[in-house]
C-alpha cells in the first residue's frame, strides 16, 4: 500500500478525535450540490444513453471532440494505461503522484523517475502530471505537444479544472497522446469514483474493451452530466479557489512557512520540519500530507467554509 | 459491443413507450431498501475502514475466510482475471455469459467454448458460471474442486446467492481457484457497481494491485456493508424468489412455452419463435433477452410487485 493523502482513518487512529478536517488531499471541500438520485440509478445497469450523456457533457466542458471513456476515477485509468502497450521504459516526471510509477511497475515496465522535462524524450512512455502534484509546476501545451510527437505521452490533468488554459484536451485525438481527467477533485465528489480518458480512436477503443461495459455507477453518470454542464458553478468555484489559495498562503506565511507552489486545489509549503508541522495541525484535528522524500514539505488542501477556515487559522497560529 | 440484457434503451428506441419493465436481466426488481447516504460518502475518498467493513460483511455472508477484493461490479473482475496470468488456452463452458470469452480474447487468450464439463480439464484456464446463465445448469462443489486441482479455474457465482449450497466460496483460498460474486443482481442494485473476487493470497494481491486503491464508490461500500449483514432480508427474498419462479413458469407454460431451466433470478424458456415471443412481450413494454445462438430461447427476469406481475400475465396471455 502506497502512502496517500486521504488516509484520514490512520490520522484518527494515531491522534484520536472525531471531528477532523481532512486537508491531506486536493479534493474541493465545497462539493457540487448533490441532486436527488432516483431509485432506478441504483437498481438498473447504467444505460447506453446515460453513458453517452456524460461523455457529451464532458466533451463540452473539456472543449474536445476527441474519443473519450468514463472510468471509475482517474485512478482506474492510471491502472489501465500501462496495459495498453507492451511494457518498456517509462519515464515519469517526478516527484509526483506516486501511483503512476507504481501502476507501471506492476504491469512490468521499467520506470525512471526523472526530474527535468527534457529527460522525458526517448522513453517508450512519458508521464507528466499537469499541473503537477504536489508542487504545482505547469507545462506549456506546445512543449507537451512537441514531446508527444516523439514519445508516447500520458498527461494526468487531475488538477487542471481551475486552469483550463493548461489543458491539452482540445488538442487530443492523435495517437501518442493520452489525457486523464478527474471528476471528483474539482467537483468535490471523490467518493463517486469518476474520471475520464481522452485519446486516439485506437487507444480509447482498447481502454473501453479493458474496462468493460459498466465501469461507472449510475449515480455518478447522472451527477456528472449535470455538474459538467453547470458553467456558473464552475466559474464561481474557480474564483473562490483563487481567493482562498491566496488566503491560505498568507496564513502559512504568518506561521513561518513559505509557499513553494501548488494549484488552486492544494498548496505546497516549505516548513522547518514537516513532521512537526503535521503534528501541530493534527493537534487541531486537521490532517495534512507530508512526503517520504522530503522532511520539509507539507501539502495542504483548502478548508471548506468559515468554520474550517477559522480552525486552520487557529492551528497555524498555535 | 456485445449484445446484452439491460439494453432497455434499444428497446425504447425500437418500440417506443416510456413505461417499460426490464426483464432482460437477472437483476432482482425488488431491491434492498436504500439507506440514507451521508454527503461524506460522495465527497471523500473511500476510507480503509469502509473497505475493510464491506469485506468483513462479505466474508460472513459468503461463509469464507479466504482473501477477497471488492471490485466495481463482477464485470470488473471478469475484465481483470485474464490479465492475472500469461495468456494461453482458455476453455469456457458454453453457452454462457458472453463477456468471459470476450474479455479473455481481448487479453490475448485463445478461447475454446466447450459444451461439456469434462472438456474443461487441461486448459490453462477453465471458466464455469455456476449456476449457469442462461440455462441455470449447476455443478457440484466436488466436481469443481476436482477440476481446480488440475486446471486453474474461475467460477462465476453471479447468480448463486439464492443457492448458497452451490457456492465454492467456503472452500476458496488455494491457488488455482478464483470465485466471482456479484452484489448487484441478488440485492437488486446493479447501478451501484459492486462485486467481489475470492481467491488465493497471491491472486487477490495481484488483483488488488491491478484495481488500485479506490475501485468502488463510497455509497456502494456503505449499502453493501448493511445489506450483506441483513440475514432476514436475504431469507425473505430467497423464499419470495422461489415462489415467484414457479409462478413465472406456470404463466409461461399456459402461453405454450416450456421451462428449460434458469435460476431464482431468471427463467429460460423454449418458445416456438424467440423473436416473435420477444416482440409479443415488447408490445406490452416488457423487455426480454433472446440469444444470437438460438431462435427458440427466451430468458426472462422476474417482475417486481403486483402491477408488474399483472402486466406480464396479460402479455403472456396475449
Amino acid at each position: 500500500m502506497l502512502d496517500h493523502g486521504g488516509n484520514i482513518d490512520a490520522a484518527i487512529a494515531r491522534f484520536g478525535g472525531t471531528n477532523w478536517i481532512d486537508l491531506s488531499t486536493g479534493i474541493n471541500r465545497v462539493p457540487y450540490p448533490m441532486p436527488d438520485i432516483p431509485a432506478s440509478d441504483w437498481a438498473m445497469l447504467p444505460t447506453q444513453a446515460a453513458k453517452s450523456a456524460v461523455l457529451a457533457a464532458a466533451r463540452v466542458a473539456y472543449r474536445t471532440q476527441a474519443p473519450m471513456l468514463a472510468t471509475a476515477g482517474a485512478q482506474a485509468a492510471i491502472q489501465m494505461i500501462p496495459r495498453l502497450m507492451r511494457p518498456g521504459l517509462a519515464r515519469v516526471l517526478s516527484p509526483t503522484y506516486n501511483e503512476h510509477a507504481a501502476a507501471l511497475r506492476s504491469a512490468g515496465w521499467q520506470v525512471q523517475q526523472v526530474t527535468h522535462f527534457d529527460q522525458l524524450a526517448g522513453a517508450d512512455l512519458a508521464v507528466v502530471v499537469n499541473p503537477n502534484n504536489p508542487d504545482g509546476q505547469s507545462f506549456a501545451a506546445t512543449d507537451l505537444q512537441d514531446l508527444a510527437q516523439k514519445t508516447p505521452l500520458g498527461v494526468d490533468e487531475s488538477f487542471v479544472d481551475p486552469r483550463p488554459d493548461l489543458s491539452l484536451a482540445p488538442l487530443a485525438g492523435s495517437p501518442g497522446l493520452i489525457i486523464l481527467r478527474s471528476f471528483g477533485k474539482f467537483y468535490g465528489l471523490a467518493g463517486l469514483r469518476l474520471g475520464f480518458v481522452i485519446g486516439s480512436t485506437e487507444d480509447i477503443a482498447r481502454l473501453t474493451e479493458m474496462s468493460g461495459p459498466w465501469p461507472v455507477n449510475g449515480a455518478a453518470l447522472r451527477i456528472a452530466t449535470q455538474a459538467l454542464r453547470d458553467d456558473d458553478w464552475v466559474k464561481a468555484t474557480i474564483l473562490r479557489l483563487r481567493t482562498e489559495t491566496a488566503a491560505a498562503d498568507a496564513l502559512a506565511k504568518a506561521a513561518g512557512w513559505s509557499a513553494l507552489g501548488g494549484t488552486e486545489l492544494f498548496r505546497l509549503y516549505d516548513t522547518p520540519d514537516a513532521e512537526a508541522a503535521q503534528v501541530q495541525l493534527a493537534r487541531h484535528q486537521i490532517w495534512s500530507r507530508i512526503f517520504p522524500y522530503s522532511n520539509r514539505w507539507l501539502r495542504l488542501g483548502l478548508p471548506g467554509g468559515d468554520v474550517e477556515w477559522a480552525r486552520l487559522a487557529r492551528a497555524l497560529a498555535d
